[in-house]
């Protein structure tokens, strides 16, 4: 299944590139703007990357060092492929915008087309990647590394002892995957948005020229950022969502393999990911305008349903194959992860739309001024946390109490601990299902705002412009459902990495010891993580306290170079009075070139610092007080860091959303030039770190903090 | 001792409110301001304690029913004690900021003198109050509801346990000042920041009037904020701060003196409160000026240290009498509780001093606009969780560590758990000895505050606004400072409140089945928070997210009573040209009513919320999941919740005194009615709520869910 999976997956990619590429390029001047950006961000792309394999490198070999030299080649790998998958999208993304741009001259439905097949690229590149890479290292430590070792477990059952040890290697895939993605998150958010706030205050607010004009220097970098942002880094995201909620899955799969004997636990969240790449596939062909008419987002939400409903009766499928007698509670949970899936969605769209209160609120509160647009939009990023919460903690206990019912009847309560983890696995590989489908209207967002800006630069006819203006403000929509999609799948994978947290340090401690083990086995004793205790607690404080430092930094990395931005295009306006004017061209590259250099900059350090925080205080708290106390308090941290995380990226995300519409609300009524309109354009730009730069890092940041602790279990409980 | 403590403060505060009282209130027009502020703010206070009053009646009976009256009584008493604190402090506090303009007209030294005095009325006042109310309502108890019941505890040492179950009705008393506080803090944060937010918006930036111009409509509602804010908000915090650390840590003793027969470790900490009090005392007569060039913040400094040194040596004294042989450890656990008071002092003026790094950045930030000054000020606050967290862990893990080193050679494990966990309470202790100087200090603010507003409204000559305006800014450092006080005390204390909760639910649950007892105190097994459990998990995110959607709520209320007012004013100045003239007086009553209805109706649904759900919560997992996950659950919602609290306070409270400062620095080079300095103003405005309403708030909300559990813990887990 899996090979096939992985081949149709590369078929459908090669298809649909083909298909993108064989579209006409249109004018000379849409091709001069469009190669301005494809050079931008393919220059950027090279750098970013060439900045992070250094890293990696580093980070591969001390891991090779340090814990095993299998598990550095996977971090390599891990590393490897998250790129390779950014790349893919971004390439056909920055040619799949000028196609779409030049079919907007003759259809709305070819121009959807266009771009949503060039977004499918990356969303169907991304998930058949995971699969193979996971899929493909998994078999190669078990085949090669690890020799078979049947064992006893402990309720008599046979099992391979080397399933669970060639997933321990593999726990360095996930971390590369998000090692790499959070650079590319981090690096790509800071470009993009601080070229977009440098183009907006100076062209838009003080200049009064139009968004995208030609004759703001900083518009090709705010173009080239859309694709280093959104396409990169969201790509990046979500592969590394996949592989980490993949791995995860497994060993918790592994350690039910031990207590039932049944090996198809550990295999099902491979199947059900190769399913899901056909089930996005489907959805992806179908979406198509029934005429000139429909509102693009009806089309896309009809993909996006069917590709639900055949990703659910595919799930009920391998599950029934898989998952052993009752696995009817776990098609349970699956229709729970999806259930949440759509649950979040709605959410955003009430926070985020124009035609709700929340936006309307702030759009009121710019009447008077900017401070009171800022203090209501902050109340309501604030308010966006309560309804995803109790979703997410419904999500979590529903899907735990039906895996808890899939046991087996007298079953020990290890194992039906171990069951009731197995169902949040699940629910969240029901959420992560239609991910390809989801993936690809992500991408769709910054190929529409592209091509927008391509028919904006290169000064084609009013009708074209209404075409992809259409289209970008659908782009915008689907933009802010993925994010609120991702944070919620990686607030639910959150708990299954957390269940292969617990596997993993019972692993180190205890499997040569079998009284320990056994005890291990009873939840009243182990699987614990005591806050109660202060040094516990101490780490828990210490995890809430890292998410606010790093939103801290990347948030000023933004406010930085996009000062260094607001500069430069003062001054090009200053010193060339014929740019506005229109006879002179500006100097789009200094801008590009100011824009790379503060990202590449700025990431560092908040990328550094969720890998060092953990290892070193899980370090300093063995050599103080032992396994126990290390692992609880590593464990604390990682659980309440990922709560905070989660909390932010919803304020974050929803907050800097909600200003964006109240900003476009605003203009909707024919406000533009209006005090009320720069005061809502204050609050859109100081949501714009937040929702594109802060909010999608921080996704990364709560896995990142769970694959770390996941490679360094051993290291922390253990001591080097 | 106590008795003495009790008497001699009563007395302080009668001589200092003579020695105030007696003072000459200046001119006819000082007066004629002095009393529409004086009228404001009392009708304000009696209509807010009316509306607390009601909430406090239903709330006590519903206790008196569910649990006992006992428990009713002291958390009506609690209420009572903790408005009563807030009314003394704002009755002398309008009457000593006339004085204080008055006095500026003859020397720095005597206003200086005059509004630190009448802030110290209400520090000794709540410090007394906190003591008398606390101790009596404990002997009442003691003496009079429970019965002597000699008792061999689990070491064969003998111990009264009516001691432990009178305390058990005394958290009553802490629950209920809690309770009233976060009412008058958000109440008078409401009020005071929709004033201030309307008074600068309309009257600095839009008619370019000078602050506490008597051309604003807002300016009366203005003043009057800040003494039902600061005055008798910060007040009830402080108050309620001390008496459930008071609470918390006698619980704690008890628990120790069933475990060792040393009786000492109940007592101790309402004798170091007592000492705490002459301490205040002397340090707060000294406060003086050497000549009439010293810096007042200087004098202010000289009494602070000498205030802390008194208390070191005082504490010292009661330790050895009191803490048994090792009491050496406990001394050195309030010396890392004064420690911790220093070192946050010394960081919030790093983040908030304009002369450091985090200010200029934000004030340099508004060259390029609102926008730019808004995301780096973001990011100021978000940095500012760094190092205070990296304090509080430290002093935490150091006093727990010393208080285990105290237990005598031998001990049983949860014996030393015991004693680690009142180390903890000590170093709370010791943090909160110096109390009454530093709540001296923070009223000054206020008062200095108002007597600048005087002096200007009655139009006095410059020299004396020279005066009054440096008194001003000391005055807001000192309360910046207050407030990270607070908020680290807060820190400190919560986890002192968790080991009260901890005990009380062992107390409920298993003191009459010996078997079970001796497992609890057994650290390995009980005192145990297992957030790696999901229901657990689950009340640890529900109670992170509490914490955002209150601040939510309460920076809500702000932005839209700030609207109303900001409407009004426009009206006002619109309808009639006069005012803006100079030849009319604006209606300042429409102004100070809009604030009071505002903030009235807007501190209902915050207040209510962390009242009601850990009670709900907890009942909720009571008869779903039984006792253990209940109270596992709720104590997960109260400690996560606490650092969730602690980080957006800090946040809330530094980022807003830096966005403040950011714009004083900015008029410092004489940059007024600039657009840098327009940037620098919404920043300002922007921090208002956050700082005074949000972050403030959110101090009473972390105690209050450690005090609400406390009472209901019976509740929670046995059902009703």
């Amino acid at each position: 299944m899996i090979p096939i999976a992985g081949l149709v997956g590369i078929l459908a990619v090669a298809f649909l590139t083909r298909w993108v590429f064989k579209k006409d390029t249109g004018t000379e001047e849409m091709r001069f703007v469009s190669d301005a950006i494809k050079e931008g961000a393919m220059a950027y792309l090279a750098r970013q990357y060439k900045t992070i394999a250094i890293i990696s490198i580093i980070i591969g070999v001390l891991i090779g060092v340090a814990i095993s030299p299998y598990t550095g080649v996977a971090f390599l790998a891990g590393a490897g492929c998250s790129a390779l998958s950014g790349y893919i999208g971004m390439k056909v993304s920055v040619n799949a915008n000028i196609r779409t741009a030049s079919a907007a001259r003759r259809s709305l439905n070819e121009a959807l087309q266009v771009a949503f097949r060039g977004g499918a690229v990356s969303g169907i590149a991304v998930v058949t990647l995971s699969l193979i890479g996971v899929a493909g290292v998994f078999f190669l430590f078990w085949g090669f590394v690890e020799p078979t070792d049947m064992t006893i477990g402990l309720y008599g059952y046979e099992y391979d002892k080397s399933i669970t040890s060639s997933l321990m290697l593999l726990v360095g895939y996930a971390f590369g995957a998000s090692f790499a993605a959070l650079f590319a998150q981090l690096g790509g958010g800071i470009y993009t948005k601080a070229a977009d706030v440098g183009a907006d205050l100076v062209g838009k607010v003080e200049a009064g020229i139009p968004e995208d004009s030609p004759k703001n220097p900083a518009v090709i970098a705010d173009l080239v950022g859309d694709n280093v942002g959104d396409c990169a880094g969201r790509g990046a995201d979500l592969f590394e969502s996949t592989a980490a909620e993949n791995i995860g899955a497994m060993i918790l799969g592994a350690f039910l393999y031990a207590g039932t004997g049944e090996v198809g636990f550990v295999f099902f969240p491979l199947v059900a990911r190769a399913l899901g790449v056909f089930a996005g596939i489907v959805g992806i062909m179908i979406v198509k305008l029934r005429n000139e008419d429909e509102e693009p987002m009806k089309a896309l939400n009809r993909g996006y349903y069917v590709s639900c409903i055949i990703a659910i009766a595919l799930f009920g499928y391998a599950a029934s194959e898989l998952l052993g007698d009752n696995w009817i509670y776990f098609m349970g949970c699956g229709i729970v992860g999806i259930v949440l899936s759509i649950a979040i969605v709605y959410i955003t769209q009430y926070y985020t739309s124009g035609e709700y209160r929340p936006v309307r609120e702030i759009a009121k509160a710019s009447e008077t001024g900017a401070a009171t647009n800022i203090i209501t939009g902050f109340s309501v990023g604030l308010e966006t946390t309560f309804l995803p919460v109790i979703c997410i903690v419904a999500a979590l206990l529903g899907s735990y109490e039906l895996g808890q019912m899939a046991a087996p009847d007298g079953a020990a309560d290890g194992l039906i601990f171990q069951y009731g983890l197995y169902g949040t696995a699940v629910a969240t590989m029901g959420m992560l299902a239609p991910c390809a489908f989801v993936l690809a209207e992500d991408t769709f967002g910054p190929i529409t705002d592209n091509a927008g800006g391509i028919v904006e630069m290169s000064e084609q006819p009013e009708d074209i412009r209404v075409r992809t203006d259409k289209l970008d403000s659908v782009g915008n929509t689907t933009k802010a459902l993925t994010k609120g999609y991702a944070m919620g799948s990686a607030a639910l994978a959150a708990y299954l990495l957390f269940g292969a947290f617990f596997d993993k340090v019972a692993e180190e401690l205890y499997t040569d010891d079998p009284i320990k083990w056994a005890a291990y086995i009873d939840p009243t004793v182990a699987y614990s993580i005591d806050i109660a205790q202060p040094e516990v607690f101490a780490g828990a404080f210490i995890g809430a306290m890292l998410v606010f430092l790093f939103s801290s930094l990347a948030i000023r990395a933004v406010g930085k170079a996009a000062g260094d931005m607001i500069s430069e295009v003062r001054r090009q306006f200053k010193e060339n009075p014929n740019i506005l004017a229109g006879n002179d061209k500006p100097d789009y590259a200094k801008c590009v070139d100011i824009s790379t250099k503060g990202a590449l900059k700025a990431m560092i350090l908040p990328g550094i610092l969720p890998v060092v925080v953990p290892v070193v205080w899980g370090l300093f708290m063995f050599y103080t007080y032992g396994s126990v106390t290390a692992y609880m308090s590593v464990g604390a941290m990682l659980m309440v860091g990922t709560i905070a995380g989660v909390l932010m990226a919803l304020v974050f995300n929803n907050g800097g959303g909600a200003w964006d519409n109240a900003k476009k609300y605003v203009e909707s009524k024919g406000m533009k030039k209006t005090p009320q309109h720069a005061a809502a354009v204050v609050g859109d730009t100081v949501g714009d770190p937040f929702k594109d730069t802060a909010g999608p890092s921080l996704h990364v940041l709560v896995k990142l903090l769970s694959t770390i602790t996941l490679v360094f279990a051993g290291v922390i409980v253990l001591g080097i």
